[in-house]
């Protein structure tokens, strides 16, 4: 599979192709005016330590406007020493990954669940034990048939899930944060597309529901800039120095250099105007992109309305195979994801696509070709 | 030993602390000029692909730049693909650790040898065989009986050693070309300080000399940043698709914007230029430290000569505690590194000193202080 992964990004990346496949923000809304004035602050002002080592843990400063953050918009407090920095949010699953998983030990992931997640997991050779995602979040009986086997680690995405696109209700995250809380399991949320609500946050962290249960890991991919790697883990007190120590000897720490220029641009901007703007604009892409679905699909296929994020989940009917979807409109022009990758023992009668990144009339001529070969099916 | 040393970095950081402790290059010689114009031409012609995702494997450019230097400047000629970008190099030993070791498994280390990477190595629970180092380098008897233990791995700084400043003789490294050659053990070729050879490179690479059992991991952060964590390994052909792998579980990629950041300055600047002139500062820096240690240290004590790197390796006659010296500096005001955390089963009398970050003043005074607990002992 991760080879066909690998030859589906190159496919992705020829000239005249369409791509609703990637795990890509939209390259257009990065705000380059607004990086440029941060790293001219941080030169100027930060001199010689804008290039130099700095903790293990990361920036201080944008530690500390993490923490802020997670008390004013997450709902719990906590403090800068908590918040350790990382190389994006997936260096956080290796880390915890190699903190706690044993080979065999259980592992509990979504259904379908995020691939670098599981790829990253999978470094530690758990026994995963999936656990189907629904329109309202994970399914609770089988959450609690999973927990019942002692696994060591949750892996969650509760807001706007990759790929489905679907977000845990209240009701949903309630009863999880009542079911995780001494069951010995480690929830480890996974909150990339949080602050893309296109209403605002969905619902309450799961960490403010269950704060010694629960490591949340954050990043500033989706909002400021992917290539930056500037991620984080909010972790509790007691996992303070082994992770430090780990993330130290896994590659001394993360870049100074970005986390200094996130800084800089979060404080010299209105960040949440800035967000507003994102999801505005995400909001209406994906309007654009469900009116040419409506528009253009058979009635044989149907999909989910996310409230949040870069992804809708298209299922196609039971009988047939999503790979023959993905082969067809390779074979026209269009690369879409099918649903398989992502479920840790394959199957999964469904196609991601990413309603961000593609232009509108990239859409309206992808759609075509999508709606041409489900029809010819 | 992990917390003395967390504490060490926190009090060598207390203002009016001199400090010979750190592992940092030297903060005022940074071009940050160069890097601002770097960043503007990055920005401006590269828009929202210099903040993007990019390769696990890292940006096509950078690793054509990277091996045509290899060709150019270390003695072998290798492909872009054999280059695998990675969050400093520090994170080529968490890989190749994670690739190559399993609890209990050889490990050939110098003896002294470098902190972070015994650290890095030690997750995975090798079994440590240290072989001392010497002023010629690695002291090839004890390579020999090492070697015969059936290692996996063999981890060396032949240039300027990470701590002692040692190099490998010429015929040194000809007598471990021929040893490590089809041993079964690879050889992990850490060339950090290879570019800060005073009079240019002190000797050809391992991995010109053996290029199928050596993987040469290098390093921006001692010539450009380390704050920007572009570092880089190259790995035989076998090991790429393995290595593509390992990389993009543990971490995605690093970072876009330093790598593309890095590359420009490389391409707008005279590289061999600016690498001339940060060897002679170095050089200029040693010449005075050592005067300084000439003017200032009793007789008791001796030191090396490096001819390149950051470090000068002090000796303290036998009966003496390192230990002891490191506490008397402290007390007066100035931070030295001892040699025992070096050390893989610890002794090592003698001390780490950095002559590239402290000033001229810093090193007068510092050097007073030094002499004064010598005498005392």
């Amino acid at each position: 599979m991760d080879s066909f992964i690998m030859g589906l990004v190159e496919v992705a990346a020829r000239p005249g192709m369409i791509s609703f496949a990637t795990g890509l923000p939209d390259n257009s809304l990065f705000d380059l005016a607004g990086v440029r004035h941060a790293v001219d602050a941080v030169l100027e002002e930060d001199g010689g330590c804008s290039l130099q080592y700095d903790s293990p843990t990361g920036f201080i400063p944008l530690r500390e406007w993490i923490a802020d953050r997670c008390g004013s918009e997450l709902g719990f407090d906590v403090d800068a020493s908590n918040v350790i920095m990382t190389n994006g949010s997936q260096e956080c699953f290796d880390q915890l990954g190699r903190l706690f998983l044993n080979p065999g030990d259980g592992m509990v992931v979504e259904n379908p669940g995020y691939l670098g997640a599981l790829q990253s997991f999978s470094s530690y050779s758990p026994d995963f034990i999936p656990v189907d995602v629904t329109p309202g979040g994970i399914d609770l009986e089988q959450l609690d048939a999973a927990l019942s086997c002692n696994p060591k680690l949750f892996y969650s995405i509760p807001n706007h899930q990759n790929p489905s696109g679907n977000s845990y209700s209240l009701d949903t995250r309630r009863q999880v944060a009542s079911m995780i809380r001494d069951s010995g399991c480690l929830m480890i949320e996974d909150d990339a597309y949080g602050e893309l609500g296109f209403d605002g946050r969905v619902g309450p962290t799961m960490k403010s529901m269950s704060p010694e249960d629960v490591v949340l890991t954050g990043s500033f991919s989706k909002t400021i800039s992917p290539g930056m790697r500037v991620g984080w883990m909010v972790v509790p007190d007691w996992m303070v120095p082994m992770a430090s120590k780990s993330v130290e000897a896994a590659s001394l720490q993360s870049c100074t250099f970005s986390q200094r220029v996130i800084h800089r641009f979060l404080c010299k901007n209105d960040y949440d105007a800035y967000l507003v703007g994102l999801r505005n604009s995400y909001a209406e892409k994906k309007r654009f992109f469900l009116d040419a679905m409506e528009d253009a699909l058979p009635d044989t296929v149907s999909w989910n309305n996310p409230d949040g994020g870069m992804f809708v989940w298209l299922e196609i009917p039971e009988g047939y195979d999503s790979m023959k979807v993905f082969e067809g409109c390779l074979e026209r022009g269009l690369v879409v994801m099918p649903g398989a990758p992502f479920h840790v023992h394959g199957g999964g009668n469904a196609i991601r696509l990413n309603f961000a990144t593609p232009t509108r009339e990239q859409i309206i001529q992808g759609m075509s070709i999508l709606a041409e070969v489900c029809r010819r099916m």
